[in-house]
């Protein structure tokens, strides 16, 4: 089928051209260089998966954005994944028997099949570490820095964090007595921050008024700190109190540190917050900066996931668009030597291209009848025979 | 959907764990860099594309290796990449005005609905280099030796280079007036190197006698290079020769370049081989070390197939699994330095950690309560306080 427009890519689907790919590469490689430094090792989760192993939790959103597709050779629905995190948590819960902690890091193309109203991206590059098998504080706190070195890397400033819980909104839930369907509902209008449906929905639900209260509290508590202490003052006396007493703590220790050690970070707290968190238990984090309209980071606690995949783990870990990173990432690049070298049936000629190119020079190949001369190919040398010896002179290039 | 084998993988597909992981990412950046070097641009082709735009040339067996997805934005049919080449042309038609060389390469993911008989993988790393608007035997001899550089980087010894010329064929069907359903018929039977069936084929066509010895000659003109002497007697004085003609004196000139540059390499012809060419035009070239029985890398001249996509160009290029060419890349890895440092409330030990991390050592903190030592982590060093400071020692491991 020929048609006029061969050349155009769907909706949402970019190519990367080769000034912004190589851009992209250099902060991948950074980006992956230092999990590598924090002892955040590589994995590869293959792009296409059996369905039912790319959907675990209670995503229905997830679901929604994942390609289906038919496997010829079995029969079955396999997804495009929409996500990494749940086939890395996979490879922790299979592959490491150890019960110690397991440090995996991973950057990839993800596909949504309707993408984000916010952005016109399907197919993000998602890069994100994931840290298994430590339940407590000191992994939330050793993730967000590891986001934090990651942001600092892609040369963001003036970075705001959000903290949130998402283990409050559980607690509630289960000691109100919601059933499944129940959480998934009020999740849901949660996530959408749509207070109104928030009260219409609560009205039917039957279950203790004082929690029907705490719910319909629950999207103006964020802010800053003292946000905790409205918090403990709210949730306290009945049921469950004790969770949401720890994960208020929590909040209020990586407060500290973030503190500490981040002076400059404005941190704010939002216990509502539940928008693009799938699977997550416990703390959630996201991160923004002024020049995006949303988040450019975000990750958070998903204890248990691993479960389906035959071990349950602590987990926490973060994620962003390598793409959007790479859109902000502004690099002092000196410009690299590209050499021309001219066409010459010559051994010497021959042997000076090789040494160049032994050395990491670029050097472009000229080809006899060749269109265009140096300056089109974006050389700004030449390789040039000066008594008898085949030399590099630079040439100006605008 | 929970199911006790979710931790299984479609067949085919596979995950790469960390040791792996780090070992093919080193080759991939090592391989990258040399084609840069070279003048060669990374580029990014997206995962998922226009079936239309996927499915270029005469290629009946990619249409059948391409999975098929419904775009739920447009109601279009996207198809996952089986093949970057076509995304990679479809780039240079459109982005590079110019009408000089364009030299382009790419890694990533492909897959393959069925995947190929003689291999288990459905989702190879397809990493290859393209060079766009030269239609001269020196842009063939430039992207066989970036080829050749590419296996040697990978540590392959005994390579062993097939040179084919797919013009032959075409000009054969074309003079011998075989209509198009015909052409990919015969195509195909030679692809499979099906000699029987050939001679049953060839018995149903109507067309001149003589072309029908040719083409049941074609297969046995494979062995050294004494078969272009024997094609050049046996393919003479009838239409089509002069482009055969032409044909075979770029087979002899690149063998001449290769015996000068290349005096280790053993060089083969067949002039019948079609086996894995969909769209190709022109000199085909396919690459075999002896401990595999297929070939590592191939590649060939693909001239205008970029017209689909607005501009015919000449164009020739080369790719490879960077999957398998990992597994057989050797290296030396110096064990590098992965300190273990103790879980302390304490600034200096964050300086100290933060320092190492900088230099680029890694630096894996423990976690209070964390099951596991240094060794489980596989720590090399540890980070300890002495005489006020906190210094790396070394500690042995197995």
């Amino acid at each position: 089928m020929q048609r006029k427009d061969t050349w155009l890519l769907p909706e949402g689907i970019s190519e990367v051209l080769p000034e912004q790919a190589a851009h992209l590469e250099k902060l991948r490689r950074k980006l992956l260089d230092t999990f590598a430094c924090w002892g955040y090792q590589l994995v590869i989760p293959p792009f296409v998966d059996f369905l039912h192993s790319l959907l675990i939790g209670s995503g229905h959103d997830l679901d929604l954005q994942t390609f289906k597709l038919t496997d010829q050779l079995s029969g079955e629905m396999l997804g495009v994944r929409a996500d990494m995190t749940p086939q890395v948590a996979r490879i922790d819960a299979h592959h490491f028997q150890h019960d110690g902690p397991t440090r995996l890091c991973y950057a990839g193309t993800v596909l949504h099949t309707l993408g984000d109203p916010l952005e016109k991206s399907r197919s993000p590059m998602q890069i994100g570490a994931e840290l298994y098998g430590h339940a407590g504080l000191e992994s939330d706190y050793e993730v967000i820095q590891l986001m934090l070195e990651m942001l600092a890397i892609s040369g963001l400033q003036n970075v705001h964090l959000d903290l949130g819980h998402v283990g409050i909104y559980r607690a509630l839930a289960e000691h109100a007595g919601l059933n499944s369907q129940q959480e998934a509902e009020l999740f849901d209008v949660l996530q959408r921050k749509a207070r109104t449906e928030l009260a219409e929905l609560l009205a039917e639900f039957e279950i203790d008024a004082r929690y029907k209260d705490i719910f319909n509290a629950l999207p103006k508590l964020n802010g800053g700190r003292d946000i905790l202490d409205r918090a403990k003052a709210l949730l306290t006396g009945f049921a469950g109190a004790d969770q949401i007493a720890r994960a208020l703590a929590d909040l209020s220790g990586i407060s500290d540190k973030l503190r500490r050690d981040y002076p400059a970070l404005t941190v704010s707290f939002d216990l509502a917050e539940l928008r693009g968190y799938h699977y997550h238990t416990g703390m959630v984090f996201a991160a923004f900066v002024p020049a995006l309209g949303k988040e450019i980071a975000r990750g958070g606690r998903y204890d248990n996931i691993g479960e389906v995949f035959g071990r349950a783990r602590a987990a926490t870990g973060f994620s962003a668009d390598l793409k959007v990173l790479a859109g902000m990432f502004k690099v002092d690049d000196e410009a690299a030597q590209v050499v021309f070298a001219p066409f010459a049936e010559d051994a010497d000629l021959r042997e000076a291209v090789r040494d160049l190119r032994a050395q990491g020079v670029a050097v472009i190949q000229h080809l006899p009848e060749q269109q265009g001369g140096p300056e089109h190919l974006g050389c700004n040398a030449i390789l040039e025979k000066h008594n008898q010896q085949w030399v590099v002179r630079s040439i100006s290039c605008r």
